[in-house]
């Protein structure tokens, strides 16, 4: 679906072609692309890397005659169990997308998968005919076989695909992550703030990087510094981290803009450790407006970000896909500041 | 499986018995067999109903002909996202699968149903080829589809099946709930408490009744009343209604065993609300060990079961029925006394 529609340009690679170029048999291909499990992992790399250089895609009306309608999505979330449980954006996400296909003939298919990339196993499971379609969150921009996985079935996304990886014709939900930060970063400044730092996600995640470019955006605009950056990791713990290193490093720190609420309440706890008071000391602004906002002695002010119904037009948009509609490539979600005690 | 082998008796009920009780083709419940998606929920129940009174186990080697290993274990949890994100119990289960099926060259296929029984979709799903086997957690004694699916396919549940649906071939991991509950009151006693109350989990779920039942042998064996039980959910919210309508009915309250940790730090919330100092005025003791034992103001004594491990030897009993060895039918896991300053 390179192209962002089911149908095909004429002239389009066969799996002659795939064959040919990966120097094995038309039958091998034929298993790889069936998702047979006899099928040697250095046998499917080959393949797959001749699938992509070609931009091969499967022909669905054939393949339908081998291999019948499962009726199931696959959501993928390249995480481990800890993190997938930890953060209530995944609990919504799951809940807008399972509210959607309730209406839907199609079962949800959660695939926990390892962190950064799916493992050999999973990739057989998702090439191999076990899925009709596949919604994807968490993914990170090194991760090349998640962001081809559109050739091969219809795939949406929530977040963006970043950098390299990004296909033309991918489909995908997003929050608008920079506009958000950007206001919640305003809202600082407007309290009088002046040495605003702030910790962000991980650097190959695309909430990470549009939230880090909106705190950059208003510094910027009200001739403020933006050099006080610390790496989290979307987890409490890394909050904590994060936090005791920026205020060691800038005793003057007056504000935190901090990328998730979960990290958020990380940062709360390590400025109770550190005998700084929130916000006479220093101001915080989360996001997402999950449940720790409201967890911690002080409320967060904080961005929402409608996770559910990220999850809910993320269902949508593959239905869509899957009865030959149309849907918009992009649909971008907005968000709004609720402010709390925090800032 | 109602045998308890992978091998069947002679004399098994064959496809075509199936199909003369349910009125139906051959190749209707062939169809039904493999799950096809053309099949109407009418006929499903019908050709259903008829494999359960003839106790009919679809012939494997036939199937494997038809229907290729699809090297996927599904994970049914009935529970909505909301609960199945809000307890940790949940989170410690699911790591412990993937742990132990990372070894394996199965993927995890998480299929979060219908709180009590999975819709006519995901049945269909289930009994369709599209899983190999099946783990099932936090089922409900009512669940006749759960309770029946060994039949169909190598299934082992989390926790016993209970009363009338279970079978006598199931593969089941219990935790030893009655003995650990027992020991929790145990400790309320030898504290010197007298009117000890319990919040109990929902009804028609095994660990609820044993760890009932486990606070009743210990007030019993105390010459203890035991007439103080407030049903719980198994959630926060309801462990502070519970709480509320005991102290409110039982002024004399002078401690709560609570069949849940989540449901305890809805105790501790209740008990602050009504000005009850824990453990000066209520004693406490949970259950579980989960991070909500120590995420409240009073840390909370409490019963620790071993949910990662749970998770582990359920993967590992059902990877065996799948090599065709033959685990043990049960398996039971200790659980031990966590003091901390509830109680």
């Amino acid at each position: 679906m390179s192209d962002g529609t089911l149908a095909h340009p004429m002239g389009r690679p066969t799996l002659e072609e795939v064959a040919r170029v990966a120097g094995v048999s038309r039958a091998t291909v034929s298993r790889v692309i069936n998702g047979s499990p006899r099928v040697s992992a250095d046998v499917l790399a080959v393949v797959e890397k001749a699938i992509a250089e070609l931009d091969y895609v499967p022909n669905r009306a054939a393949r339908s005659l081998v291999a019948r309608a499962t009726m199931s999505i696959a959501l993928v979330v390249p995480e481990d169990a800890h993190r997938f449980f930890g953060d209530p954006y995944f609990a919504d996400v799951v809940q807008g997308i399972s509210d959607r296909l309730d209406d839907s003939d199609y079962v949800l298919n959660l695939q926990l998968t390892h962190p950064s990339s799916p493992s050999e196993k999973t990739k057989r499971y998702l090439l191999g005919g076990n899925v009709d379609g596949a919604l994807v969150v968490s993914h990170h921009s090194g991760d090349h076989f998640l962001a081809s996985l559109g050739r091969s079935l219809p795939v949406v996304f929530g977040g963006r695909p970043l950098g390299d990886v990004a296909n033309p014709g991918d489909y995908y939900i997003d929050v608008d992550n920079r506009a958000g930060a950007r206001r919640g970063v305003e809202h600082l400044v407007a309290r009088g703030r002046r040495t605003i730092a702030t910790i962000t996600g991980p650097a190959d995640m695309p909430a990470s990087v549009d939230r880090e470019l909106g705190w950059r955006d208003a510094l910027t605009a009200a001739g403020l510094d933006a050099g006080r950056v610390a790496r989290g990791d979307f987890t409490e713990a890394g909050g904590i981290r994060a936090t005791l290193a920026l205020v060691d490093a800038h005793p003057d720190l007056d504000a935190l803009f901090v990328a998730s609420d979960l990290m958020a309440s990380g940062a709360l706890l390590a400025l109770e450790e550190r005998g700084l008071r929130v916000p006479d000391d220093v101001a915080i602004v989360g996001f997402d407006d999950s449940p720790y906002a409201t967890r911690g002695k002080v409320g967060l002010t904080t961005i929402a970000q409608p996770a559910q119904q990220m999850g809910v037009v993320m269902a949508d948009t593959l239905l869509r896909l899957l009865a030959g509609e149309n849907p918009p490539h992009v649909t971008t979600l907005d968000t709004h500041l609720v402010e709390r005690d925090s800032a």
